[in-house]
């Protein structure tokens, strides 16, 4: 570390200070412009003057601590590198460290399975001469690989790294995603692909939710219908899933199975449906929803059957932790069962809770003896299982805090479920650390270990899932690496722009599929103006969708709502500008004519839309959504017309606008206008003297 | 065939007026809407009433012959057939004929190596309940699929395909494509992607040009040093070859390597200089050319080493043709060998013609004894050789019509370089019977088997090779297959835009990585004014560009001139409406604002891109260009200005218009800027009374 030589020091305070500030062109203001793009944002950067050039001559130089896993990382950084610049670059051979662009240093191994106990911390020292990325482990040479990649550059001469160091490591060593191929069957091209989209952006833990009502999606050996009459054949070979855990460890991303137990599990009864707290015969659940079929823990024959099933998976897992699921028991056919209640009064158990905790006590002596730790939901929190346990909340911080008070380990969910289709704002803002948790003990706080997204797949096929989990994984990312001071929306926004442009290259879809569903809509039509329509929609919020029709298994995911984006850019966009438009009069003069062509397309979208809804049996439904744009942004023109004419409008003309502004919150429909609440200030705005 | 029990007839005389009709929505005109997407356009169509719907209850069934190849491709078409639809689709299972959605039958099996002998045709017979597809063999089926595919249409009520019955077959047996993997790699990925693109548009050749001076590009087990030392590293294993053909196989193309001898083959000599015809040592040839170093025939040893090559090469394609190139040599090496010099005058070979036609007869003689055909370039048309090669015509129909004269077999190249970077109606309007050709007999016609296409790679890379392929190839493919009558520009165009977005659907990636080259260039700028001027930008012709700079090897590809695309649609579009807005005073009137429109954002671009062209080093070049389509802008408001207020200009701006239409056409750029010829026409259009 030689943070003093270098031209300016910038720590952790200054940090939201440079990732405001504008955008300036020139060589000199190069380290501030790599700096901007950065995500998640470093622990502390000391930016410099000058660049190191890219050119046809680049190379790594590897010393210290070598293995294999390190090599293919270089040699994936040089392709990315490659496809960045356009300049063909030869694989990174062992070279003379003195004449390398970038001198790769590493320490020592990893732990045999990744842990978090993982030393993720690496150092970026980048001068005019050359590179050195440095960590005492190859997760941190991983790491700050990534952070290379996003500072490369373009200026007037090259394209080059700034002079720059960052001195970096985690704030929380639990940062993950959740992806369910039960619900909607994801295949392993769908799971690659976001196990590069996570390390791209600094994520370690795939949890990947392996059985479901709807869905076992495991090869067992030991018992074959398992995912042969649970999975209508779409499941993971225990090849495939090797080659996953694989691939994740080459990308320092640990990856914990869950087995969904003892609720969660009619795919195992049409197999064994002994297994079953009511008697059979049991279907792959085509619905989505909570449902009563439940394990039997009273049943003494369960335990032995757990016990092979977890044992054989553990052998495919090498992660110290095992995903229990535990949640969402009905608890009816608990109930309903005779032998079951028999069974809680002979053994005390009050109510369906103690029934519950007999069985992860079991399940919980099983997973030790298969060397494997807890984890579960909420739900699994009980003071008689272990304190190595780790509870995923799903309800917040306050269940959390409550966990960390009573000694147990645990990681946040509530509030970063990707399928609730809220704003990346709204979960940036989420905390692990925030709320009921800010008063904890510094002990305490040290037994949250931070988070999880979740990507619950009723409502995604693979050709939609990366945009309903790209960019906005990003931020939340950010929010698990970045020091908490890092909390900057609009600069969020500006770099997640950045972000999701790299993502994209790297094999991630979220952006591509967009217009192939736009088209698929517009049948042999012209996309345009479906595009301009569906650019300002966003679906419905949390659960609300599944209960606007009825959707099941097979449903096609083709229609509008599906092809829409969770986060309207166009909508958020306009909205800032009519703030601004609104804030003062000179900004209203400058805003006005851009806020104008805006509106203008909108209003006349609906005309050019017609002929295609008319001819589209899948875009039809659309019409209301279609004319109401259309409207709102005729009202919002003419709320421009008062506003900046200064003249006010009467009464009838306010009371008609805001009978039109209630108009599109009222579905049939399964997508929001997201232009709406701008429309709203806009007509607010007329009574106001400008 | 039941022609006669549907509404309506049209054999190829009506075809090009249904091409061009307008589009229509409504049920009664599915039909025509449908065919009007097919390319390459069937050798008959007969439409009808109604639609056969597609929904979740879709099936296949397969009657008669029965092969794996006819399920993968079925499995492929249904695969297709979810992604347009987005409906969920089962696996084909042999099911009941009598309720699928589409019963394919298949007579019998194709020839066990693919040959120009295949029966390729089909008929497809679409009603209301089901749809029959029949071909006397599976190559036959697969063609149909595609046709199927190109006739799922959206309409207000469902995903269907229309009533109509088509018979087909193809004009040509031989439909190729060319693809040089040696100047510039290209990995697999890129092959097989291009064969899915060639199988939809029913090319059945892939020519596979293998070895060059810049790279050997097979292992050869028995020659290791022919590709180890020969290629970087960058070859194709023989597994991989046979992976390709057996891909291309599966898809109805057959795959001829070509190892172009005796010239263009410096990359032989590196491991082997003791083939040359002067000493060595050789490199691999970093330069684009043609170059000196060639075989020596006059040394004997040389053969037994072809003998043992081709016989290798030979195992891995079992194509009946083997292409041995044959073209430019230039005869230096040979003049300049005293050795070579006495061979020929023992020999009485009179020139280097004799002496060459001498090795090829030697090389023949190799092929025979491997049981393979020769093919070669213009070039190796000897009245020695044997009758059943076929020659490939860089040089025209008048080469090709002397071939067959002689009894030659020939197929059509010239006119149909890719690389040449020409119109797709260029390319279009190029057909192997026409020119000299024409006035052959139709026996001697028949000696002329059709042509390929060819992508010599230059200035290619894998990122944008896709984009110099694609679509233009699917206009050729339509020459070579579709009836000689079928050549509507307009129509082409029409039709071509759906096949390049299917193109892409596919997998091809020609649309897809012109935005990813567009942003390298604009850095971390905003991207849009970049687009706008390459939009209207095409490379330059033929072999203008390698007179631009030095190019070699490693010369990166990443400028403005890569990203363009050889065709301006942007262009082409703007063309034509001026060419309507000059026809008539109601057609100006009418297109008059949007010209005006599309004028102002070229003009206004200039501004726009002037401060991305100062801080990117790959796009300052671009700065004329910028300033020219600006001056071209304005110049084309200017004389829309004249035109509608039918005022004639002075001589002044005239002369200062012409001065200003002649600056973009000099050099030094790569690239063209299209709009050009429409503004001029504008500007002349000011001297005419309106």
């Amino acid at each position: 570390m030689q943070l003093h030589k270098m031209t300016g020091v910038m720590g952790l305070v200054l940090l939201p200070v440079l990732l405001t500030c504008t955008l300036e062109p020139g060589r000199a203001a190069m380290a501030n412009r790599a700096a901007l793009h950065l995500m998640p944002v470093p622990a502390r950067i000391t930016t410099g003057e000058g660049k190191l050039v890219i050119d046809a001559g680049f190379s790594v130089a590897l010393t210290g601590y070598q293995e294999p896993r390190l090599v293919s990382a270089l040699e994936r950084f040089v392709r990315r590198l490659e496809q960045r610049t356009g300049i063909p670059m030869p694989a990174p051979v062992p070279g003379d460290p003195g004449r390398a662009t970038i001198v790769v240093q590493c320490e020592g191994a990893d732990e045999a399975v990744q842990s978090v106990r993982a030393d993720e911390s690496y150092v970026l020292e980048i001068k005019p001469q050359q590179a050195k990325l440095t960590a005492p482990t190859p997760l941190g040479i991983m790491h700050g690989l990534e952070t290379l990649l996003q500072l490369v550059d373009t200026d007037s001469e090259s394209f080059a790294f700034a002079v720059i160091q960052i001195q970096d490591q985690p704030r929380f060593p639990w940062r993950g995603l959740m992806l369910d191929p039960c619900r909607h069957w994801q295949p392993i091209d769908v799971i690659k692909r976001n196990i590069d989209g996570m390390a791209a952006v600094k994520l370690n833990v795939l949890h990947w939710h392996l059985s479901e009502d709807q869905g076992f999606r495991v090869e067992s050996k030991l018992f074959p219908k398992l995912h042969g009459m649970g999975s209508d054949g779409k499941y993971f070979s225990q090849d495939q899933v090797r080659e996953v855990v694989a691939y994740a460890r080459e990308r320092g991303i640990r990856v914990i199975p869950e087995f969904d137990m003892p609720g969660h599990t009619a795919a195992w009864f049409v197999g064994y449906p002994e297994l079953a707290s009511a008697p059979g015969p049991y279907m792959i659940e085509r619905h989505w929803g909570i449902f009563d079929p439940c394990m039997d823990p009273s049943k003494e024959s369960l335990y032995p059957f757990l016990d092979a099933v977890i044992g054989e998976m553990a052998q495919l897992f090498p992660d110290e932790y095992f995903h229990i699921g535990g949640d969402e028991v009905s608890g009816k056919h608990w109930k309903d069962s005779p032998t079951i209640q028999a069974f809680m009064a002979k053994n005390n158990q009050k109510d369906i809770g103690e029934f519950h905790a007999y069985f992860n006590k079991r399940l919980s002596a099983i997973l030790t003896r298969h060397n494997k730790k807890m984890i579960g939901w909420d739900e699994i929190l009980h003071p008689d299982l272990p304190k190595n346990i780790v509870v995923q909340s799903w309800r917040g911080q306050a269940s959390l805090a409550e966990g960390a008070r009573k000694g147990f380990t645990g990681i946040l969910s509530n509030g970063w479920y990707l399928d609730h289709m809220l704003t990346a704002a709204s979960h940036y803002q989420v905390d692990p650390l925030d709320k009921q948790a800010a008063s904890l003990s510094d002990e305490e706080k040290a037994r949250i270990w931070g988070g999880e997204a979740c990507m619950w797949s009723e409502f995604v096929v693979p050709e939609n899932i990366d945009s309903r989990v790209w960019p906005r994984m990003a931020a939340i990312a950010e929010r698990l690496w970045s020091p908490q001071e890092v909390k900057d929306v609009d600069d969020m926004y500006r770099r997640l722009e950045f972000v999701s442009r790299d993502l994209e290259a790297l094999g991630l879809t979220h952006r591509s599929s967009y217009p192939v569903m736009l088209q698929r809509l517009a049948g042999n039509h012209a996309v345009e103006p479906v595009r301009i329509l569906s650019d300002v929609l966003e679906p419905v919020k949390f659960y609300t969708r599944g209960g606007t029709r009825e959707y099941a298994s097979f449903t096609p995911l083709n229609r509008l709502v599906d092809a829409t984006r969770p986060e309207s850019d166009a909508a958020r966009r306009f909205g800032r500008a009519v703030d601004r438009a609104l804030g003062s009069k000179s900004e209203l003069q400058a805003l006005a004519p851009q806020l104008r062509r805006q509106l203008d397309v909108w209003r006349d979208n609906s005309a050019r839309l017609k002929p295609i809804l008319d001819d589209s049996f899948l875009l039809k439904e659309a019409a209301p959504l279609s004319e109401a744009l259309s409207a709102l942004a005729a009202t919002g023109l003419q709320a421009l017309d008062y506003i900046e004419s200064g003249k006010a409008p009467d009464e009838s003309w306010l009371a008609h606008q805001k009978a039109l502004l209630e108009q599109p919150k009222k579905p049939p429909t399964e997508c929001l206008i997201m232009i709406l609440p701008a429309i709203n200030k806009l007509v607010q705005a007329t009574a106001v003297k400008h």
